[in-house]
């Protein structure tokens, strides 16, 4: 692992620790590497909307923290301007998806990313963008890798 | 309250009473009317993600639970194909948001809504754009009214 | 007219005189306000696509257009990150449309407007949404005024 | 070349016959398959806008007739719902842009296609995601194959 993905993991270690909502849906962190990550979870019944299929807020929510691992990893604090999201295939109770973001994009100012959703058996069921500012800041202090 | 109007509540108390994830988040129903939704709800801690703001996917579904309260309340079932939400300033534990739904485009297969998310202070926290599809399926019958 | 919008009037009008596409679309400025602008077009039977109704892109230039000039119009140069586009209702050549660009948020770094584009008939047929990046570089000399 | 690229091929020589705008533009078909399409064309002075740099609209209606040329070449007439484009890299006249079309989604009712827009140098400069829905209507005989 070259620095840049030592740094990534770094700060997406620290991410992770301090993310509840991201807890609270059973995120698992699988790959992360500069400017990429990739991440699982498994549906619940408590995750679904009147129709008794998922509701589009968790697909939405997973692909969000996935790009946030990816778009936050240089150790440089980015916030999510705009993101769209399309919904290929319903998602059930039961399901297990994997979301993995590339990035498009790496501005000085500002990022772009897509994010891909995946089900167990392989199909595309949702595909994300999302565009951020960087704020220059950092996420974590260098003493701390 | 005309006709159509009090359909249009009673899809809604239908669909509130099965959705577990609105449900999770205190979704509360503030008005409904035809092609039409408010709602609320508050931020709790478990919201927030690895930066002590809340997580993008907490404004997102809400916004997505008035998209559907407000595609939906004319009783032909429609699904979200495609949606984007742009954040304009952070949200916080402790805020009280309203969403509100309103209609752009009521087509024979599709519709376009806007929701705009504010917050206690009446500040636009969110904007959020999405367009359905219509299935033609009922959500309930009509004796249930 | 206050002193803002008299620099967004002198912003726009340095904009225009530069803007080949805009003049082949034969773009005419109706008004423009501070973070505000309103323009609008007429449909030649140049612009239509493979199916006689007006390609996808003569609105979004439209709307694009309508975007640039209020994103811009305090004098600190924004370009465009992301826009979106949902259409609502075919475009005939003899068409006059309209387009208004609304403030949404207006940030240091970023900007937010929504651009509603209307027929002749009132009728509203497309809506954009629009992401843009300030660079703090001037359009304009002060002494240009 | 299996049948259903021949009728894709087909189905594109005809709306492009039709299509004036795209001619406007100077767009080339370089490759056409199922659900596919890959086209270019050469940006011109006419297209800057008022910065001096090529107008949104013009990369946005190259994607957008890709779009059109992917979903339509089943010769199942769709049009365009939801479009979104998102700016890498600035586009200069002299630029050669290349754009291809890629099936996310291919449903029975609405379609997903990704754009990527590519310069001469092989930089992305922009990405586009387009919805449309299905009409079911032809787009030519089977008898003109």
């Amino acid at each position: 692992m070259n620095n840049n993905d030592v740094l990534a993991n770094s700060v997406v270690a620290h991410m992770v620790e301090n993310d509840a909502f991201s807890k609270w849906m059973g995120i698992e962190v699988l790959e992360i590497r500069e400017g990429y990550s990739k991440i699982k979870m498994s549906i619940r019944e408590e995750m679904v909307n009147g129709f008794g299929i998922v509701h589009g807020g968790i697909p939405f929510s997973l692909a969000d923290s996935a790009f946030a691992f990816a778009c936050n990893n240089r150790n440089n604090l980015s916030v999510a301007l705009d993101t769209s999201i399309t919904f290929a295939k319903a998602i059930h109770p039961g399901d297990s998806l994997v979301a993995e973001a590339e990035e498009i994009h790496n501005g000085r100012s500002t990022g772009v990313y897509v994010i891909t959703i995946t089900n167990q058996t392989g199909q595309q069921v949702a595909m994300f963008k999302g565009t951020c500012f960087r704020t220059g800041k950092k996420l974590i202090e260098s003493g701390s890798l």
